[in-house]
C-alpha cells in the first residue's frame, strides 16, 4: 500500500505514523519525506509491505492516518499498487513517444493498462495494431472540437480511463476536458522557454546552446502546469531546425516515459503548482 | 593570425582563400566553416600558423582576403593571437566568478590582460589586492549612474580595455555604455527562461527540475543579447533557492570563463542575433 | 559526394583539394580537418554538393585527389551519399536497440537499408514481422559457433550487407567473422571500464556514481575496438541492479543510433584505434 | 543532532526511532532510509531539530536509540552539527581545488575549519597566506616518505583535524598514514577506469568520448576506495591532452567539493566498499 501525504508541519508526525502502522503488523519498506520550510507544508510518501497487511489491517490503517491528520489541513491518498492505472495515450503524427510508452508497457517497466490510444489523424493506426491497442480516430478543427472532445470523453469513460497522456498531441484541449481528467503532457522546449507552437524554430531563432524537454500536467492555461521532468541536450550552430527537432525527440520520449512512471508509481504530489517527485 | 569571416555564400570560396594563403607561404593550421543554408551566408574561421608568416605575408594575405570578397557583402576581421585582449572585469559581490577569471588567467589558460577591476562596492577589493590588479570602486544608483559611467569609461579607455566582463555586475548598464564597449555578461538562469531579476527565485517558484546559466553578449535590451554559452544542473523539490543559488554558481563561473576563453581565442561571430562558436 | 582522407601533415593540403574541386565545377558543402601535430597527421571530411558534379568530374576529382596525395601516406574513401548503406541487425532478447534502429529508419533519420535481421534466439521475430523485414535464426553453442557463422556470413553476403550492428547481440564473434564485416557494437557500460559480462552488475558493486554505454567498433578484442559515441546517466544508492538496466538501456540505444548515424553518413575515421568522428 | 545508522532490517524500525525522537521531545527535521533488500540491511540518516534538543534529551536519544537496536548488528554515529570538522587539505602544485575550498569555505558553504594546508612542494604557500591559513612543506622522496609522514602526523594530530582531504596531493599515502586518518582523494578519472598515473593521457590513448573525476574515501589499494562522486564532461577528438586537462580540472573541483560537503554534512554510509550518500 502507498500513501501519498500533504499537511502542516508539526512534530511527530513521523512517530504516529510509523506507530500506526507497526500496530497494524505492517512494515515499512521506504518513508520519503519533504517540509517546505517557509510553508511549514510537511510532505510524505509512505510504502508499506503489502505481504505484511490484509484488507483489515489496511482499512483500518487508512481510517487510522485519516482520522491522527484531521486538524492538520492534510491531503492524504491511499493507493493500491497492485491495481494498475489505465492510462489513454493520445497522439497525431509523431511516433517515438508512442512507441516508448508501448515497449515500455511490454517489458513491464510501466505498470498501467493501455486500453485505448486516441488520434487526431490516422498516420499512427499501424503502431495500435502492431500492438493490439484499440485505436480510436477523431477528426478535429475549431468548430468540430468541443463534439468530438465530448465523445473522446464518453469513450475514455467507457475505457474507465484514469490518466490521460498527451503523446505529441497536437490539439489544445477544452477547460472542460482539463476538468475530466487528469493529463499529463509532453512540450518540446525546456520550460518555461518557448511556450506554444514550434518552439524548436523558436529555440534556433534565438540562439540556444541547449535544448529541451518538458513533462508536465495539464492545466488550463496552456504549457503553464506543474513540471514533472525535464531533460536537456547540448547543441549548437551546427544544429538546423530539422536536426533540433531529431535530437529532441529522443529527449521527449525519455522526459514524457519517466514522468508517466512516476505517476504510476504513485510518487508525485503537486503543491501550489510545483511537484514534489520522489525517487 | 586568426580570420573571422562572414559572407554570402558562393562555390569556391575555400578554394579562394586557401589558395591566397598557399602563395603566400602561410600554412592554414585550422579551417572552420559553417553554412546558414536559408540564408546563404557562409561563416569562417581560419587560422594561419604565425611561424610561416611575416609582416609582409600578412598584409598581403589582409588586402587579397579583403579585394577577393568585396563583392560577396563580406564581414572579415583579422586578428594577432600575440596580443592578447585587455579586458576589464566588473563585480559586485560574489567571488565566484572573479576568482575563476583571475586563477585561469594566472594558469594561462585565459590569454588576456586585466588592467582593472571595476566594482559598485569594495566588498571584493581583498581579492583583487591579491591577485595584484587595480579596483576601482564606484558607488552607482539611479541618479548617479550616468556621471558614474562616465568615469568609468574614461577609466576603461585609460587601461586600454578592449573588452568588458560583467561577472555578476549587479548593475543595468546604460545604452551610452553598451555603445561602447563589448561586453559579455553572465546571467543565472537558462535564458530566455527567468530573465531579470531573482531567477533563481523564479525558477524555483516555476518548480523547474532544471537550473542553468547563460554566458551573452549585452545589447540594450535587458537578457536579450547573443547567446555565447549555457550549461544546465538537474534540481529537485529538495533544492531550497539558497542551494539552487550555491549550484548555480558554479555553473556561473563555468559559463561565462568558457564564454570568455571563446571571445580570447576569436572563435565567435555574431549574426542576427545568434552566435557560430567555433570549437 | 564524400571524401575521407588521413595523410601525413604538410603545408597546402586545403589548397590543393579545394582547386581540384574547384577547377572540376563542384562547390564544396562542408569541409571538416583535424590535425593530431605530435603525429603530424591530417585528417579531413570533404562533403561536395552532388548536383553540381557530373559522372565524369566525380571521376576525375578522384582521380586527381589520389594522385595528389600519393606522397603523403594517405588513405582515402570515397563515398556516394546517395546509395545507401546496407545494414544487417543483429539481435538477442532485448527490444529496445533494435526498436530505434527500425522507427528511426522508418523516419527517415537513418539513411540505410535493413535487408536481414539475425538473432540467436527467436524472442524479437515479432518486431522484425511488424517491420517487414526478414528475420534469420540461428540457435548459437560453443560448439556450433563456427559453423553457424559461416551461415550466417553466406546470408549476409547474400543480401549484400555493408555493415553489421549488433543491438545487444550476447555472442562473441569469432575472428573469421571479425575479418570479414565491418561491426559497430554497443557494450551496455562505460568503457574501459567494466568490460565483458553483467557490466551492470560490475557497476553496481563497485557503487559508481554514473553509469553509461559505448558504443564501438569490434575488433578482435572483446570490448576494446575504436570508441564511436558514449553517453551517461547519473545514479545513486537508491538504483538496484534491475534499475541501473532500465536507465542504461536507454542509454544503449540513443548511443548505439547516435554511432550508426555517423557511420552511415561517412563521418568517422579510424586512427591507431581511436575514432575521429566529424559532426 | 544528526544520527548515521546501519542496522540489520526489520519491521518497526522507523516506530522505534520516532518513538525514541517523539517521547524526548526532538522534532525530526529529515529522515531518510534505504534498504538493501538482497544483504537484508537498513541505512538511515535521521536529522532532529537542534532547538528542541537539550544536552540531557540529546543523552537520552542517544543511549535509548543504541540500547534499542543492539541486537540489529547496528553501526550507529551522533554527530552535533555545531561543531564543525576539522580538516587538513594536502595539495602538490594544482591550484583549483584548493581554491574551490577555500572560497566555499569563506563563503561558509562548507561548513568546516581548516586548521593547516600541507604540501609536498611550495608552489602554493602564496594561496594559503591569501587565505590565512598555516601551509606546512614537507618534500617527500621514496626515502623520506615514512619519516616525513610520522612528521605530517604529528602536526594534524596537534591540529586536531578530523579528516584529510587530498586535493590533487601528487603522492602515495602509505598504509599507515591511511590507517590513521580518514581521507578523502580526488582522482582525475572516471574510475574504476584509468587508475594511477596520467589519467588524462590514458583517456586520451583509448580515444574515450567522454572523461571524469571521481571523489573517493582512501584505502590502502590504489585508487580503489568506496565512491563519493563522479561527474563528467563530453569530449572529442579535437581536445589535446592539454584541453583534456584544462576542463578535467573544472570537473575535479566539483567533484571534490561535492563529495567534501556531503562528508562535512554527515551524509556518507560506507558499506561494503559502497558508499550511501544521502541528499
Amino acid at each position: 500500500m502507498i500513501v501519498l501525504m500533504s499537511c502542516n508541519d508539526r512534530p511527530g508526525i513521523v512517530s504516529i505514523l510509523s506507530d500506526i502502522v507497526f500496530r497494524n503488523k505492517g512494515n515499512i519498506l521506504d518513508l520519503q519525506q519533504h517540509v517546505e520550510i517557509e510553508e511549514n507544508r510537511y510532505f510524505m510518501r509512505l510504502s508499506i509491505d503489502n505481504s505484511t497487511l490484509t484488507n483489515d489491517s489496511k482499512n483500518k490503517i487508512k481510517e487510522e492516518i485519516n482520522n491522527s491528520f484531521i486538524d492538520f489541513d492534510a491531503k492524504i491518498s491511499f493507493f493500491d499498487e497492485i491495481t494498475p492505472i489505465s492510462i489513454g495515450v493520445f497522439v497525431t503524427k509523431e511516433s517515438l513517444p508512442l512507441y516508448d510508452i508501448l515497449i515500455k508497457h511490454n517489458s513491464g517497466e510501466l505498470n498501467c493498462n493501455i486500453p485505448i490510444i486516441i488520434s487526431n489523424h490516422e498516420d499512427l493506426k499501424y503502431i495500435a495494431d502492431n500492438f493490439n491497442i484499440p485505436f480510436a480516430h477523431f477528426s478535429i478543427d475549431a468548430d468540430s472540437k468541443f463534439d468530438q472532445e465530448k465523445k473522446i470523453i464518453k469513450i475514455l469513460k467507457d475505457y474507465k480511463v484514469d490518466l490521460v497522456v498527451l503523446a505529441r498531441y497536437m490539439q489544445i484541449l477544452t477547460s472542460n476536458f482539463v476538468k475530466n481528467f487528469t493529463s499529463i503532457n509532453i512540450h518540446h522546449s525546456f520550460l518555461p522557454a518557448f511556450k506554444g507552437k514550434n518552439p524548436y524554430k523558436q529555440a534556433w531563432d534565438k540562439g540556444v546552446k541547449i535544448i529541451g524537454a518538458t513533462a508536465h500536467y495539464v492545466t488550463e492555461e496552456l504549457d503553464e502546469g506543474p513540471i514533472i521532468s525535464q531533460d536537456v541536450f547540448p547543441v549548437n550552430h551546427n544544429f538546423s531546425v530539422k536536426k533540433l527537432i531529431e535530437v529532441g525527440q529522443n529527449i521527449e520520449r525519455r522526459v514524457l516515459t519517466s514522468a508517466l512512471k512516476s505517476h504510476l508509481e504513485h510518487k508525485i504530489i503537486i503543491y501550489k503548482g510545483r511537484t514534489i517527485v520522489f525517487y
